[in-house]
């Protein structure tokens, strides 16, 4: 049976693995992944097929592991985090009809607004968007809209994809518009390297993290006008006290 | 050391624990949570001292695993999904200040509207929400204008507690708030049971779920404007076709 399995591996390290993930790892021929993703699992995974491209290499990997399970091979696509965050689940879906025979499965995985936020303390305890800040595959009018609606409706906001080499004040950029909405005391969280050595977390206030400068291992998180700072750690409270 | 672990254990059965929250349980001298979580982890972990309790003795387990811990033994309380999503992150991190000795460690999982989108395809593949419909600790305004800024910042949606006994009418109510900025053919899903006996899930339109009976073991998934059926799948697009 034609078979591919989109696997969300969870943030750095093989800790956050599920016990799905990995059975459906053990099952898979071959693993795909981004060059990274794929050298963390080949030590835990010695005897399968790899095969791995860059960054902007996202269909490319797709298109060969439906062409390898139309093969009659279990092909095992992983992302990092979630499959269907900003993962691989969705353009694995969108070419799936020229490739009638295979089942396709997605098995879902921790992703970064979870894992972050644990590492934080609890700053997505009620409702909350998460919005990514990259404008490769969106037009900036998109992100900008989409900020201010969740800064309109008091959501906790996590903000994937801050900065990057290309877009150094994108996280400016964004608080800005926050801040026309917020209050700049605002409790917010930075999580960076989740999961990896080096991991780290700080918690700010909105007018600092404007004037912050984040890279493209932070995950950031902006509280709702009920979050708050507890022992140092980022909390949204779900009203237990009412 | 006096240590609690509050772990997100996934949806359904013991499939979706990560290893990370295997081996916090496995360290654990007691594990506290919902009777019905804890009933899934004893034949896992028999050898573990378990309190449980109902529906609403969320603040009751949260001091009973802090009072404990502060004893010097090692706690675990578990949550369905994630620990920190409508967990019991939150209010143990609220209380937390009256234990003054007491490591609290948050342990992610994976939260149903992960798990719940991967049964349905990718609809949460780009910016998204999730809102809870459960008025027990919020005024229904707040829901209801997260429900409206949500739709006009076109996220993807999910909706958890879309019902309960108390509570049947409330996903008419919001559908009927989200059709008043949103197309009636807005594509929907709704996913049920994730994870255990009888799983299932369906797509249908925004007009249809208005008219539809969802209960307490229903996530619902409103889709964007770019969201589109694919092959049975609900599949809201990263924008790779650009």
């Amino acid at each position: 049976m034609a078979e591919l399995y989109v696997i969300g591996i969870g943030p750095g390290d093989a800790q956050t693995l599920t016990q799905r993930a990995r059975a459906a790892l053990e099952k898979a021929d071959l693993i795909c992944g981004y060059t990274l993703y794929a050298d963390l699992l080949r030590p835990l995974f010695p005897d399968k097929e790899y095969y791995s491209t860059g960054m902007t290499g996202e269909l490319e990997r797709c298109r060969w592991c439906l062409t390898r399970a139309a093969e009659g091979k279990t092909a095992a696509l992983v992302c990092s985090g979630d499959a269907g965050v900003y993962g691989m689940a969705s353009p694995v879906l969108e070419l799936a009809p020229a490739y009638p025979g295979v089942r396709i499965e997605i098995v879902p995985g921790v992703t970064a607004a979870l894992s972050g936020a644990a590492l934080l303390g609890a700053p997505l305890g009620h409702d909350f968007c998460v919005i990514s800040l990259s404008d490769r595959l969106t037009e900036w009018g998109v992100i900008e809209k989409r900020l201010r609606m969740a800064a309109r409706g008091d959501f906790a906001i996590c903000l994937y994809n801050p900065a990057s080499r290309h877009r150094a004040d994108y996280l400016k950029r964004a608080c800005d518009i926050l801040l026309s909405e917020l209050d700049g005391g605002t409790v917010c969280g930075l999580a960076r390297m989740i999961g990896r050595e080096g991991e780290s977390y700080r918690l700010l206030d909105l007018q600092t993290l404007r004037d912050t400068e984040a890279d493209m291992f932070t995950t950031v998180f902006i509280g709702s006008s009920r979050t708050r700072e507890i022992n140092g750690r980022m909390v949204t409270p779900r009203g237990y006290d009412r």
